[in-house]
C-alpha cells in the first residue's frame, strides 16, 4: 500500500494546491465560517486529477483503460498524456460531445458504448481482454485513488486553520475517504461530513445499516458526479468509521448553492461541487457560528445547463 | 506620496494575493501560454479593493465619499468598514438592486441621485459641502489608488514567472498604472498592455495624440468597469511613457473572453474582466507562442446578464 506522503511527493509541482476562498459575505448569509476549498481549478477542472495522477505514476502498465462520462475520465487521459502513457475512456454514445471533445483535447481515446446493448462494464471487460498489458482503473474504489486524494486533506490541515467541520461531496467516495485519510495523521479533531444528493442517498443509508447499501439504479440527480449506485469497498473501509455522518441535500438546495457560490464568491462550481454549500443549507443549526471547510469538488458544467440553473 | 512598499507593508494579511491559474486547454485554444492573474475573489469581488484599502488607511479623515455604480463603491464601502471610518456611496437611481444590496452588505450608505436632474459629480459636491471632514475618493485619478493598486504588479513580478506581457483592462487607467508602477522598481522588460473596449477607445486616441482624449459621453460597452470618459491626469502621467500599447476590443471578443474563460478555465469573470483575453482573441499574431499574464480585474456581474452572455 502506498502512503499518504508517496502521494505527496509525487505529485508535488503537478498537482494544484486546493484554492482557498473566503467571502464575508457568504458567510454572513450561511449564518457560519465558511472557507471554500475550491478544486475548480485543479488540473481538468476537478479533483478527480489528484487520485488520476496518483495512479498513473504508481503503476508499471503503459496503457490505463476506465469508464467515464465525467471528470474522472478527462483527469486521466491528462494524466497519462503528462507520463507518456495511453488512456482508452469508455463513454456512453449519448454523452455531451463537449465531453468528448474535453477528454480527447487531454490525450485520450474515446471508445463509445451503446448502453442500450451492453453495460459500460462489459465494454470494458472487452478492451481488457483486447489490451492485457492495461491497467483498469476505478474512478473511487481503488487505494491508488484514495492516496491521490488523500493530498487534499493533507493540504486542508497544512492550512493551520482550526474548523469544526469539513464537508465534501460523496458519491462512491472516493473524495471523503481520501480526505479522512489525509487528516488522519494530523490527530485534530475535524470532523468530516459527507454532502450527498437526497435522491441517491445510498450512502447515509449505508452509513445507517452499517454495510454497503445499494441504489437499484444509477440515480437521476443534477449531481452528476454523485451518480454512483454505491460506496466502493475500499472507500467504505474508511468511511464507516472516519465519516461523522452524512447531510442528504435536495436537488433545490443543490442549486440554490451553486447560485450563491455565484452570486456571493464569484465561483463557478458545477452542481456536485455545490453540494456542500447545498449540506450547510439544508441543516443549518448544526453549522451555527462554526469554522466549516466546503469542499466545491469540480467546476465542470455545460455552459447551457450552468445558465439555466442561475436563471432558475 | 507614498511609496508602493508603504502600500504592501500596509495591506499586507488584508489584501488577498491574486489567484494564478493556468488552463493547458485555454492556452492551447489561443495560441499562447496563457497565465490568469484573477482578481475575481479578491476582497468584494475585483481589484478595486486594493486601492480602496490604500486610500482608507493613508487619509486621517473618519469619512469618505465616492461615485460609483460598481466595484470601487462596493471595494471602499467594506475597507472603511474594516477601518472603522464611515462611507458614502452615490449611486444613480437606476442602479441595479444586487449593487445597492451589496454597498450596503459591506456597510456602505448609499445616497442615490437622479442623473436625469444633476450628475453624479454635482451630487457628490453637495455631500462634500454638508460633510466637510470627508475625504472624496476618485475611483482612479489619485496617488493612493495608483499606489494600492502597484501592488498587484508587485506580486506579478514576485511570481518569478518571464511573462513577454502583461495585459490588463483599461478605464480610467487606474489598475494599469498600478501595475506599471508596481513592476517599474523590478526593471524587468515585462511589455504592459492596455485591453480597451473598442466602443470607448478614449486611452487608444490619447496614446495616439500623445494627449488625454475624452469620449463625448459615456460609452455604452457591455464591459461596465470601463464606462469612463477619459483617463485620469495622475494615470495617464504613467501610462503615457509605461504603457506599451493599447488593444482594442470588440463587444463580440469581450463575451467570446468571457465564454472561454467559464469554459475552459472554470472562471467566472464579469465583462470587463474578460478584456484582457478578448485582446488576445483580436489580435492574436501578437502573442503567438508568447508568455502572457491576462489580468482578470473582478468577477462580479448580475447572474441574469451572465446566464444571457453564455447562451449567446
Amino acid at each position: 500500500m502506498n502512503s499518504p506522503s508517496s502521494a505527496s511527493r509525487r505529485s508535488e509541482g503537478i498537482v494544484r494546491p486546493t484554492t482557498v476562498i473566503e467571502s464575508p459575505r457568504l458567510s454572513k448569509r450561511l449564518g457560519a465560517n465558511v472557507i471554500l476549498a475550491s478544486e475548480t481549478f485543479q488540473l481538468t477542472g476537478s479533483f478527480k486529477f489528484r487520485a488520476a495522477y496518483n495512479v498513473v505514476t504508481h503503476i508499471s502498465e503503459p496503457m490505463v483503460i476506465t469508464a467515464s462520462s465525467g471528470n474522472f475520465g478527462q483527469a486521466l487521459a491528462y494524466a497519462c498524456s503528462l507520463v507518456h502513457k495511453t488512456s482508452i475512456i469508455v463513454m456512453p454514445t449519448t454523452s455531451a460531445q463537449v465531453k468528448v471533445d474535453a477528454v480527447r483535447e487531454y490525450g485520450g481515446q474515446v471508445e463509445f458504448v451503446d448502453v442500450r446493448v451492453k453495460s459500460r462494464a462489459e465494454r470494458v471487460s472487452e478492451l481488457a481482454k483486447e489490451h492485457p498489458e492495461a491497467y483498469i482503473a476505478s474512478a473511487y474504489d481503488d487505494p491508488l485513488v484514495i492516496d491521490g486524494n488523500s493530498s487534499l486533506g493533507s493540504e486542508l490541515i497544512s492550512l493551520g486553520k482550526s474548523f469544526d467541520y469539513v464537508i465534501a461531496p460523496i458519491g462512491g467516495g472516493g473524495l471523503s475517504s481520501g480526505i479522512i485519510q489525509g487528516m488522519y495523521p494530523a490527530g485534530k479533531n475535524i470532523k468530516v461530513l459527507g454532502a450527498e444528493p437526497l435522491l441517491g442517498n445510498d450512502a447515509a443509508r449505508s452509513l445507517a445499516a452499517n454495510r454497503i447499501v445499494r441504489n437499484e439504479t444509477e440515480p437521476q440527480t443534477i449531481a452528476d458526479g454523485a451518480r454512483t449506485v454505491s460506496l466502493g469497498e475500499h472507500n467504505w473501509a474508511i468511511l464507516r468509521s472516519g465519516l461523522e455522518r452524512i447531510v442528504e441535500v435536495s436537488e433545490e438546495k443543490i442549486v440554490e448553492g451553486l447560485r450563491l457560490l455565484f452570486e456571493l464568491a464569484n465561483l463557478k462550481a458545477e452542481p456536485t461541487g455545490a453540494l456542500s454549500i447545498g449540506a450547510v443549507l439544508t441543516e443549518p443549526e448544526i453549522f451555527q457560528d462554526r469554522s466549516v471547510c466546503c469542499v466545491i469538488s469540480g467546476g465542470n458544467v455545460d455552459p447551457v445547463v450552468y445558465a439555466r440553473l442561475l436563471a432558475h
